[in-house]
């Protein structure tokens, strides 16, 4: 069994009430990731609907996590439809509720109305192999989710003030082998270093107030190439918005957050 | 008082719920702007939280509203922080949850954090004077909502086929003089129409899933500036994302969402 299926495992209480644990190696710092305790929500609702991919799903992050403590989560059916099921979640650990969920799942083998050819491109990017392992070096904190996942960073982005400009462009994979798919995505999505860093300099901890994820399609086996760009930040209030590709060029994935950066 | 004041009046039933009615002339063909409905929710939430301003706002549409007909909306408080407080909130008619809601609001008038110089620029437009008012010809429909607002579309970008670019760009404002506010805002990044107008043809009702708002400011007096892109459309399902400049051409909104385009 892979790491990520052995760290999202849950166990059926009730109908709707799963248990689980918060596992420790999957840390920015002394908190864990956030896309992780995403990944423990999603692996509950998908046991609950019938429908097994995320389409949109927002999470609002109302405390940090505790690392290696057990967790609950709550998982709430507001619409089956058709062909989307809408559901509420949320994910609760020493009593207080951690981080709530609202989302939208649907079967992503069923095209839902026509295609296009309307897409964003792909962002032109070095090899994996040309690019830097995400440390905890750059941010000045312990990381232990790089022991867990394959970050790259585009090396003219890396540096903290170097670039000049608010993106962080690279690579993302299990590194035990597991392929992405859907589940994958969603923790994916926030695992990169803060977008600001290439402009702002050294920056800490950035916590998300709400991050929205859209999947597009199912990814390809292979690398997942990542482009996050913060399109504004005003008053330590930034918004980032992240584009995902798989090892086909398709892109997988959207994202968008809205988190605050301290003085 | 202004028509959207008087449009959005809630009577407050208890602690948290109150009734409303859904006013016919916010219509989009037979139904409800979406927009419309969840003004109707950030009125009640409002009057339950502390602070006055969304700063981002998730809604999942479950059903279409129904038109003159009496509403009910529950708050529920998520968690009352020192900055923050979150939200769900629903809107109900006869008996059916039609949408669902999950934000965060905050004080505007306090900053959060640095202040930067990371913004999206302004987009390049025509004056609202030389662009095309909205009309329900362009979709097909009977569109009340423009009785009620000024909606302009840029000339190049306003007939269906003819761009060649998922893109609408336009102005908006209250046709009665009321003024924007952060409320406004809410309802104007839905009154639109679908941004592959202008790659696809006529493209008739495009149903949002999921619409997201992030409040950056509150908007000057003024009409507000429009950019909306659809990035990507695969297999019916769009994601649009929208820029909303205020008449001191600072960024005071941006807005995602997932969409339907049926064939």
């Amino acid at each position: 069994m892979y790491e990520f299926d052995q760290d999202t495992r849950i166990e059926k209480e009730s109908n709707l009430r799963f248990l689980s644990r918060v596992d420790a190696g999957w840390n920015i710092g002394d908190n864990p990731n956030g896309g992780y305790l995403i990944s423990l929500v999603d692996r509950a609702i998908r046991d609950v609907v019938t429908y097994p991919d995320a389409v949109s799903l927002t999470t609002h992050f109302l405390r940090p996590g505790v690392a290696g403590e057990p967790c609950v989560i709550d998982v709430e059916i507001v619409r089956a439809g058709r062909t989307l099921t809408t559901v509420r979640a949320n994910l609760s650990q020493q009593g207080k509720v951690r981080l709530v969920v609202m989302a939208a799942y649907a079967d992503l083998a069923e095209p839902m109305g026509p295609d296009t050819d309307i897409t964003v491109p792909e962002r032109d990017m070095l090899e994996p192999e040309a690019c830097i392992p995400r440390t905890g070096d750059l941010q000045g904190i312990d990381i232990a989710l790089v022991n867990k996942l394959d970050v790259r960073i585009q090396p003219d982005l890396a540096t903290p003030g170097e670039s000049g400009v608010a993106e962080i462009a690279g690579w993302i994979r299990h590194k035990d082998g597991r392929q992405p798919d859907v589940s994958s995505l969603l923790l994916f999505v926030d695992c990169f270093p803060p977008s600001p860093l290439g402009a702002l300099g050294a920056v800490g901890w950035v916590p998300s107030v709400e991050l929205t994820v859209h999947v597009r399609c199912r990814p390809a086996p292979g690398w997942i190439k990542a482009s996050l760009r913060t399109d504004d930040l005003t008053e330590g209030r930034m918004i980032e918005t992240g584009c995902f590709w798989d090892s086909t060029g398709a892109l997988v994935a959207q994202s968008r957050q809205l988190a605050l950066v301290r003085d």
